[in-house]
């Protein structure tokens, strides 16, 4: 895919492409494509990254809210994503033994009680070990620190997915 | 369902359940529910108007596109979500004529290439007769005037599916 390509597109086949770039979020890629035509992929990160950034807290946490819990109730009922399917499965979280599913549930608990949305990483970037560190790590930040961290990563799997969308090597992104 | 329950709601039921008030934004109720406790249905609907007119106006052109378009694509695909087949076929919309079908679609498609978002009705409230007035009309307002019209359907559209999931009666609502 080109940004001619994108350019042309109307809003429907727009969102039907990047309509998941933010997980369950339609109405964000909705809304960047009220800011087309856009000049290189970058700029389009940028206009999603903008928008995130410009909702009142409330509406932060709202996308925060929208993704799954790692290794947790959607992919037991198998209704992840196709795009978090594939996330879960390069961290080698579908792969999980019971024990490590048992902990990993309960982490995510006490994650979600104290901060009232689950646990968000870039689990591409990061492997099964380094999933239960960073869960252990980030359970003591403060609320504020947290959800600065937590947006980051949205923006991280955002950046990764329309990486994948363009067919760029992500690597070094 | 009573407001005791809604307000012991965790936010992963509380999207189960409120997920699709504003059609396919299930970041605007995983945003409302940063506000809970809530004292009464009207206080939480108030909550929903309050996020919608909050966004910039990119965000609310998003909310609209996230809208099927009456008796068009997703109709025939079949991908309409339960709450707007219930709606589509309340108005007639499921069993128009090959004719109607066809100008209904050209009239879609005229509104959409106008204003960049599809036409919006709470088709509950309507008939396949007003549908089809209603946006011939529409069609001739400026843009200005017809994002605050559309971004009323979404609302009426909103409180009505929150009628139906406190089991209340709409009418007079």
């Amino acid at each position: 895919m080109d940004m001619e390509k994108v350019n042309s597109m109307d809003f429907r086949e727009f969102v039907d492409v990047f309509g998941n770039v933010i997980e369950r979020c339609p109405l964000i890629a909705a809304a960047v494509w009220s800011q087309s035509p856009f000049s290189d992929r970058e700029e389009l990160e940028r206009h999603f990254s903008a928008f995130i950034d410009a909702l009142p807290q409330s509406g932060q946490e709202g996308i925060l809210r929208c993704y799954p819990d790692l290794a947790g109730r959607e992919q037991h009922r198998g209704t992840l994503t196709a795009e978090s399917q594939r996330e879960h499965s390069v961290a080698g979280l579908m792969s999980l033994g019971t024990d490590e599913q048992l902990r990993l549930a309960e982490l995510n608990t006490q994650y979600r009680a104290r901060f009232g949305f689950p646990f968000v990483l870039a689990a591409r970037l990061s492997d099964r070990e380094a999933v239960f560190q960073e869960l252990q790590r980030r359970l003591h930040c403060s609320s504020e620190l947290e959800l600065r961290t937590a947006l980051g990563e949205v923006k991280k799997i955002g950046r990764l997915r329309l990486a994948d969308l363009f067919r760029v090597d992500p690597v070094g992104l």
